[in-house]
């Protein structure tokens, strides 16, 4: 029997801890393929790269694991994974476990959540994990079990047409469980520290506040903030059916 | 009485014969704000720059208009705008014209569309044009007319909250009208021109084939392809609200 191919990848670089720790939980699973970029590509979102050639480095090559880095974005790793490595599409792809939360309004900066919506595009089942701290310090052991449980729940019931899977982990040693969520409306705002530079010139750091417009408890940042895992369900189809009568008059 | 405080930007670059246009339609409907990249950023997706400081150049100033340039991506232009020129949010952002469709899956790759989609995440009513075609020489006086149609739209009507317009221009000299359009589902395959370079490496150009995989008659595609100026309202909510049951194991 073949084994599942399952594609690894990630924004924060292919030596980041979270995808190491990843890599890990997903060799149970099948023959793990790693391609991540070579350096932290955090918040470059569903960028391309075109005006550029793009490179593979080959890390490890062995019958049972490949793990390769590029120069490329998140999404360019899927890309460069299905045409030049497997030459099709994987089974499986999973992507983190980013060092950051994607829940909310982040999973549109994210590059974790790109390279998902990329394979969901691609038609390949897909599920991105992310940790709801920066710290590359933190301890990934008590979201074992539930990564698990989640791969484990979609290779056995399958992904849905078009749809991918949003998954954050709170920091909590004691995780209470998984919590089916809506993406909570928020936004950054306020974002820069300007700076003047010896010559005069004005610069600007991107900074910001995160701000949560939501009340509402069915939220991921809801779930996350009570000790849950957030699972929010993805779509490739940004189409807003429920505003199209809205915009009506245009067509007359 | 206070003129209506329009932001432009595109990711072709400010001087892009496209965003031209657009500037020159824009200021019959208020005082226009230009904030766009220094240098084409075509496909860098909602992308933002934290990790180098931005720096704005100003054009243009007069107490009527405002043209400035930076080095960050379509998103950061947003940022910039509000937050160092405006230091309050503009009533009305519009980004293009693309040169190059935004219709179906593109638009999630777009910089342009990632424009729009960061001001709808503001709370600011945005649109977003493109046309269907790379050419930078393509005659855009057809769609002024409708362009003027769409902006004086959602001047009296408004935008529905948390969603922008995405709309795609047909090249056609006679515009048939608009339409009102879902996302096509299509996507980009079979991705690489792999060459070797003295040295003996290999490296990988992007290309690759639009598919589409749709044969809905309600599709953004299919309206282009009629004659017809395709508008898709687009939401910033991923969720997935349909495939929820499907994940409803997961929490158990």
């Amino acid at each position: 029997m073949n084994k599942l191919q399952i594609l690894v990848t990630n924004d924060d670089g292919v030596f980041a801890p979270g995808i190491r720790f990843l890599i890990d939980v997903m060799k149970e699973f099948g023959q793990v393929t790693v391609m991540a970029p070579n350096k932290p590509q955090s918040g470059v979102g569903h960028a391309i790269t075109f005006a550029d050639p793009l490179k593979i480095k080959t890390i490890e090559k062995t019958d049972d694991y490949q793990e390769y880095s590029c120069n490329g974005t998140p999404v360019d790793c899927i890309k460069l994974a299905e045409n030049i490595v497997y030459k099709k599409r994987p089974d499986l792809v999973v992507s983190g476990v980013n060092h950051g939360s994607n829940a909310s309004i982040n999973v549109i900066y994210s590059g974790t959540m790109a390279a998902v919506i990329e394979a969901c595009i691609d038609e390949i089942p897909a599920i991105g994990f992310s940790i709801d701290t920066y710290s590359s310090k933190v301890n990934l052991e008590p979201s074992r079990q539930y990564i698990r449980k989640i791969v484990q729940g979609i290779i056995d019931k399958g992904m849905p047409q078009d749809i991918c899977l949003n998954v954050n982990i709170p920091t909590t040693e004691e995780i209470k469980g998984m919590k089916l969520s809506r993406q909570a409306k928020a936004s950054w705002r306020e974002g820069f520290d300007s700076r003047t530079n010896p010559r005069g010139e004005d610069y600007h750091w991107l900074t910001g506040d995160f701000v949560v417009n939501d009340e509402g408890k069915d939220t991921d940042l809801e779930a996350i903030k009570n000790g849950y895992i957030s699972l929010v369900p993805i779509q490739v189809d940004l189409t807003a059916y429920k505003a199209m009568e809205h915009f009506r008059f245009l067509e007359a």
